[in-house]
C-alpha cells in the first residue's frame, strides 16, 4: 500500500469538528498553493476560494447553510468558486511567458483564439459548466492535501448559494461551486463507512451494450 | 516534503504519450477500484467511467475529439461520466445498510426523503451541475492516483458530447463531463510547467470587500 493509498483510506468526510482549534492564514495559503497545482482547462485556473475562519462570520455562513452546525466547529469554512470569466482572462495566464520569450506571439495569439474559440463558441451554459468542473478538480486536490497535513474536510452543497454571495459580497462572474468544511475531525462518534459500489457497477469496457 | 507534496508536483497533464504501452483491464480495475473512495454529495456516487482501450475504438473517439493524436496514442481513452438521476437511485446506496441494520428503517425514510427533497426542489440544472461536480472530485482523484501508479493522465474537455454518446452508447441519463487520457507520456519534448497565479490572487479571506 503507497503512501497515496493511505492518505485516500484515512480521507473521509469530516461528520463532526473539534471546536476551539484554530488555523492560520499562513497554513491556509500553504494549502491553497498547493491546489494551485491541479489541472485546468488550457491552465486557465477557474478556481478562486474564499476562507471564512473569524466565528461571527462563520455563524452568518452556518445561516445560509441552513444551519448546518458544522460550519461554526470547523476551523475554516471555505467557499469553493469557478469563475465564468476565465477564458477572457487568458491573457494573464499567457502574456508573461511571451513576454519572457517562452512563447512567441505568434503561439500566443493562436492560443488565445483557440480559448475564445471554444469558449464562445459553446457560450454561457458550458462556461458555467466549466467553472464547476474546474473547481471541482482543484476542490479534490485541496482537500486530499489538507488530510495529508493533518487537516479534516468535508464538501458541502446544502447552502444557499445567493445568500452566500451576498454575505461574502462575491462578484457576478464567480459562482459558488460547493463548500468545504476544515478541522480537525472529532472521531468519538464516527460512523462506517459509507458503502461503496463495486467496480463492475460504475466502470464500462469499450462501451455500453 | 511529504510523499503526496512530491506526487502532486510530479502529476503533470500529459502532451504526447509512449505509443504501444498497453493497459490491462484488470490494473484499470484497480485504479477505478481506489476512484470509489472519492467523496460524493450523500454519498450517491454520480461517477461512471468508459474504458477505451481497443485501437480501432480509440480511433473512432479521435475523430469526435476534434482529431486529437493523444487519444491514439494513450494506453486508454476514459470518458468520464455523471449521472442525472443518481439520487433516485439513493436506494441502492442506503439499502444495504438498512437490510444489515446498521441504519434504522426511520434514518433510511429520512435519508432518502432529504436526497429527494435536495435534488427534486432544485431542479433540473441543479442535477446536470451535481452530475459535473461530483464526477469531477472522482477525477481528479484518479488522475493522482493514475500517477502514483505509474500512470500519467491528461483531462481534456475538446470533444463534441453527442458524437461520444452515439459513439459509445452512452444512457441518456449519463452525461460526458471529461475525457482523461491514460498512460506513459514520452517527455522526451516536455514544456516547462504552466504559470501558476500567485495564492494572493485567487484566494479571499473573510470577504471580498
Amino acid at each position: 500500500m503507497s503512501a497515496f493509498d493511505e492518505l485516500i483510506q484515512s480521507r473521509r468526510s469530516a461528520m463532526k469538528f473539534q471546536t476551539d482549534v484554530q488555523i492560520s492564514q499562513h497554513e491556509l495559503s500553504e494549502l491553497f498553493h498547493a491546489a494551485a497545482l491541479a489541472p485546468s482547462c488550457y491552465n486557465l485556473q477557474h478556481t478562486h476560494y474564499v476562507a471564512v475562519t473569524k466565528p461571527e462570520e462563520k455563524e452568518k455562513l452556518k445561516q445560509a447553510a441552513g444551519g448546518q452546525h458544522k460550519v461554526v466547529m470547523a476551523s475554516a469554512a471555505i467557499v469553493v468558486l469557478g469563475d465564468l470569466d476565465a477564458y477572457k482572462k487568458a491573457d494573464q495566464i499567457y502574456g508573461g511567458m511571451r513576454d519572457l520569450g517562452i512563447m512567441s506571439q505568434l503561439d500566443y495569439d493562436l492560443m488565445l483564439d483557440t480559448i475564445n474559440g471554444l469558449y464562445e463558441s459553446r457560450g454561457a451554459e458550458f462556461q458555467k459548466e466549466e467553472a464547476i468542473r474546474n473547481a471541482s478538480l482543484s476542490a479534490m486536490l485541496f482537500m486530499l492535501n489538507a488530510k495529508d497535513k493533518g487537516w479534516d474536510t468535508c464538501p458541502m452543497i446544502g447552502f444557499d448559494p445567493e445568500a452566500v454571495r451576498e454575505l461574502l459580497h462575491i462578484p457576478d462572474h464567480l459562482i459558488p461551486v460547493m463548500m468545504i468544511t476544515l478541522g480537525k475531525e472529532d472521531t468519538s462518534k464516527q460512523r462506517p463507512r459509507g458503502y461503496r459500489k463495486p467496480v463492475a457497477e460504475f466502470v464500462t469496457f469499450d462501451r455500453f451494450c
